[in-house]
């Protein structure tokens, strides 16, 4: 598969809302993941990356997600998700809008960086 | 300016249909430009990049356009361009949906990549 493929079949799995299933068919083994801040902005290795969608998984529930895309240039990929939320323990509503750009080695992602808009 | 009031004030003047004025303001004298594909995928330096910007202006004529973002992480951002045009010679309406990703060093840009949708 080339990086359109790859960057499509990515796409409409999180258009069905699986995105962990989506990060454990492409992240590579020594996936790097790059929040634009937080205490946890950057981790290193699929396990990592896992943790983190399950951490994420626990505290929000998706209300409402839109996701463009993909954007291709090269061996790299950009998607932006704009995703309504409900933080499970609080009942707080908040909305979202950010990008990923993707970055792929040996047809897996290699480096996983999300952008956020203010 | 950080990262993020570049990146707005580079949004701005892109709304307001000042793409070149954008780069004038924003280019490294040493940018590196690259396109998705084409003949000329890669140009180097503000006077190609520039020469760019002319060949454009000379062959489109936007109808209509909306800048989406800044999407911000470190020292880079990306930005959603949507854009309808028509070919000044021949008459042929287009419309385009493309994102960039600008990386910053001392405030400016020092890469410029863009990234179709097909």
């Amino acid at each position: 598969m080339n990086t359109q493929e790859i960057a499509n079949d990515l796409v409409a799995l999180c258009q069905q809302g699986k995105f962990d299933e989506a990060g454990e068919k492409y992240w590579a083994d020594d996936v790097v993941s790059l929040e634009a801040g937080g205490d946890n902005a950057e981790s290193h290795g699929r396990e990592a990356a896992r943790a983190k969608g399950e951490w994420w998984n626990g505290t929000f529930e998706i209300n409402d997600v839109a996701v463009e895309g993909p954007y291709v240039n090269g061996d790299a990929f950009i998607v932006r998700f704009k995703m309504s939320t409900t933080n499970k323990q609080s009942g707080e509503k908040a909305s979202m809008d950010e990008t990923a750009l993707y970055r792929l080695k040996d047809g897996k992602i290699a480096e996983e960086r999300f952008f956020a808009s203010m």
